[in-house]
């Protein structure tokens, strides 16, 4: 089978990583196809970086040329699960999502250690929304930005992820731990170690859960929430396909210039 | 005062509509500046609309070159608030929880009227997250679409509206109306002699309490989840300033083609 | 547009105090009419002063000679808004709900600071009914009397609710702090810039609200829950026709001396 | 031990039937002692007339001259109970919150029958603020005023009570009924006859629970909410201290005059 | 009338213990039959003990040969008491519910504190498929065995509970405390004086609440849920039927030992 | 891999066809052990005998002689699941949970369809302790016994199943449907044929959960709630060491002979 991983920034180096955690846990019979956004923000950690990559993220789906059987949407917390629900018809398995599901099924109460404080209340909501939230201990924040988990600053990344962890356990009485940033992926030993407890990465268990439900035969239900849109005029859709060589941009200053 | 008014679709005469509403409730003193995306659907109905809308309208924000004092964002159930919140610091009122919170100023219950079934998970989405969801007594959708606002099919719509209204009346006990849909804005007369209980217009309240916070000196808190992006690469942003005229562009099939 | 604006307590000056704030943010169209209760206690704390707060509110409203467009309910976690709503048709807009609405605008979370810890239930319990509870950070009191609200007391005052506040935003997340106390009104100046969130004071807020939705011709439901109450025998009511100046009685004191 | 039996109303058949039904449940060694409110509505089905009775409850309590062991307040859905707690030190049991206990004690749900459709937000708010929701099936009203619980009209009310008891059964799958007005007190049977589930009385509840409470030694707890009023100046306290023979009083048409 | 008094494990002196104290508080005409279960652990502290003892419970009431009015099921925080409604008529009262219907009585919040940190999730699921979980303030364990709660080591034990007690009032703002284990009956007035606000003791409460029941004659709502289970092939019970005296095996290790 | 797939009733029938189901989706290096309880009842429909086979199910994990690397539940709304997860450490997958995730990466809202009535508390309870109650749309019982989905009754059961989950899709909104019995494995494509929503099988999701589980080398976390029971005495451990040939056992009555 062949599922589509999406990253949901625009750093090629992260897909690099999210794929080859997936990889390692992928069967046999999978083809990985690691796909990132062709706008949008190095990292995202907050709703305007996280709506925007929704947005990116639909339009490298609709504009990817091959077939799939499932998608993995690997950003913890953010938005565009139910956009692309609505816009393909095989199964999206949001990383999130995921890692929760794994997590209830091995501890009583689960926190999400994630990298920046802006990234919380997004993982809130979005857990929320999902109806994930009542067994969760907490969702913490190790203070640095998601760029951070980038090779060179790694070892001090770890250490601040394990702590928090600790204290997740500790402090909130956590009995699970989900890493909560695709960047984190590959961390699982090591956290486990520090924290004496099971630790869930969201793109493996995503990935199994993609691979599950296509050889269980399922589709996302159509009957009404994620129905296909109704045709209509959808001015500048794709994306891409109306920007001149999107990838030239250069990076913007988001605040509006202009308030008094 | 300046208030940006803006749509979530990229029908002028659906902007002219909410932009008449909202004039005939405005203060003296206040300048309202309606504003249509330049990309997205004709009308907006679902999940990947509303992402995309939430990106246009942040889009149409960041590049709008004049001063402001408010925005009032005018798609009922539509995601974006939170980003506008985080790229500017003036308020940012969404008509959605404007309508609930008139609503539940008049009565014990309310419910949400809306034109179309798929509507109706974006609004409680909306609502749940905005914590606003406790006295909802229903979310009622009358089988419309969204474009059935427009001047022609107004009259029937109009019937089907408030015989949805009615039936949240007597078979929800809802004790106020909001009218789903910024389309729907200016019905709140015929509406409420048909039901017989207040209707609230979110366009209505919306530019009211835009004024009051205003005039009472607030503006968004910027301490956690709405400040400011940190400076980053953003690749594609402002989407309008990469792209190739994007209102000449043509209506899109956003199904994805390859899906087996 | 005339409001009243009834104080729950039946201390003059505090009627006063929170007259002079809502002047100050009452559109130049409205006529503020403060009214002070004729029984009841000199600051309300606790269950049994409040039950006797909207009992002397409702009095006093139903004893006003005048016409009016809208009340003001200016206690903070006070009893008595359904009441109101009941025998009269306009609409009543408690300082409590204004307030958390105010601050729902503002940021993701609020906390409410208030003086007394006997306050705290109660707001609790009003904003738990109000269906406002779900985005509360915390409510937190200054461990002051309402009576410390005097003119005299105030520096102090000023200064524990300040460090309250930061302990909010600091330690429990909130994004917006709300006054619990209508008579704090006037402080919110100081202490947005002691705790650098925004501060919503109810009484501006609800000043606001009231004259938004009599701008917009809004009245109460008057479907079910606020239907004016069927005419039948009620005994001694309003209380004060049947009392002999009930302004010359002497404090009591309300712990009933009879409990073995 | 002696209790105080404390009606809502100002009917004194009513107090006499309540009391009626406590005797026949109480202990040999409780002496009953059934209280009338010397003020307030004849019969308690709304806001503005249940904030009255509770402050007619606690002036009769606190104007009783002689020792007492605990309270039953005998009205469905009323407002008071807390303002006694903080007045008094012995126990003081609603029958509403008494009722549900009884009801979760032998049925997994539950349903309040009551007489109006005005009294459904009141017991709702009620159980709400006493956390005894959870479990409740519905709360139904036969559509009849509490006066039609008198003698003559009493057939017709036990129809109508056993009809909806019924539903709440079949339709609502409720487990247990609990009778949701002081005044259906006594029919108990009946009604289980008809609908063929355990009934709880209120009335026979609070009894039964106020003198386990007295038996066990219990005391409310003063540790914070309940802790008694600080001294202050309180006027017009006792209402009936100030009020010149209230009962005298004619019955007093509650809307106020003057609404334009 | 006659109670049976079902203590959860298989340590006769707990049995004895729970017995005398509601002997203390049972009324004159109540007769208390206290029954230990025929196979079991020697005290429950987790789910695999908690659901042995659930059926170890139902064994010893299936097998009773004499008749009894009322249950009480004297294991806080245990399986069960469902099972047992199913297979008798009779009210059956959980010690677990009767404490904290008991504390919501007395004080606005509880806090139930228990011996060791494994009851502390099965406590809170009791209470949460009861519905009693919304003013519990907090579940805390003092890091004791229930074996601690045996003679020789309750001094140290009864210290450890007070002090947990006064945490909970001081940290948690409880306003009643409820004695989280069947071996803490009888340390009511000594938990008591040392955290200074009442202290609910479930053996006593479910005494006196299944006194109540049987006296007002109620009986379990067999319409639905609690229902007699159909007659139908059941293999092996009841268990000690089948099982060669069970008082003689030895003492079990229950982990499997083949785990890879 | 070998997993455990145990029954939670004694119809060795039932064991056969859930494993039938499970092979046809387990992976090629997957062993399944299907057990069936040596006690217990036929079906499972109550509390009763859910508790009972929760036990019979420990008793047959406690026993089994070989080594394994996950279990999977196979009874749909039964307790022992935490039981399972304290005494061994390998990850336990309970269908009802998993069907519920599968159901949850499908569509927006989920319906429970089981056989009878007696089932739908059960099922209730176990997914509000699982938090994965909130996007339920319903739990539907059709009416029939689990001992009619054996063969011969099997087609009048399809047919039962598939109206309920049509009632299920219109009525209730449900997106996907969970087959709410394991005895009505294998029946997904059919009633996905007739209700058109996607169907989930909790055993064939529980084996692919279980499988992803523990490729990816996960356990159950032993820090707190799952932590192995601390060596104590158990009387009569495991059941069937101390039972005399229970298989022999004839069918019990399990109504107590003796309540007046």
């Amino acid at each position: 089978m062949r599922i589509l991983l999406l990253n949901v920034n625009t750093t090629e180096s992260m897909t690099a990583g999210s794929a080859e955690v997936a990889q390692r846990v992928a069967g046999g019979d999978t083809t990985l196809i690691p796909l990132t956004p062709l706008f949008g923000a190095e990292s995202v950690e907050g709703n305007f970086e996280s709506l925007l990559s929704a947005v990116a993220v639909m339009d490298r789906v609709a504009t990817y040329p091959g077939t799939f059987d499932a998608i993995v949407l690997a950003g913890f917390g953010e938005h565009g699960r139910e956009g692309l629900q609505e816009i393909v018809e095989v199964p999206v398995v949001d990383i999130t999502e995921a890692a929760v599901m794994g997590a209830l099924l091995l501890g009583r109460t689960y926190s999400v250690v994630t990298m920046h404080d802006r990234s919380v209340p997004l993982i809130e909501d979005r857990l929320k929304l999902a109806g994930l939230l009542e067994r969760c201990a907490s969702i913490r924040a190790a203070g640095l930005s998601v760029l951070e988990t980038r090779a060179d600053s790694m070892p001090q990344t770890m250490r601040a992820i394990a702590a928090e962890a600790r204290r997740a356990v500790q402090e909130d009485r956590a009995e699970v731990i989900c890493l909560g940033c695709a960047g984190l992926s590959g961390l699982r030993e090591y956290v486990e170690k520090e924290c004496g407890v099971p630790v869930v990465d969201g793109v493996e268990m995503a990935v199994s859960l993609a691979e599950s439900l296509v050889r269980l035969g399922h589709r996302t239900s159509k009957v009404r929430t994620h129905s296909a849109p109704p045709r209509k005029r959808v001015i500048g859709w794709p994306i891409t396909s109306i920007a001149a060589a999107p990838h030239a941009a250069s990076a913007a200053d988001v605040r509006a210039g202009s308030i008094p």
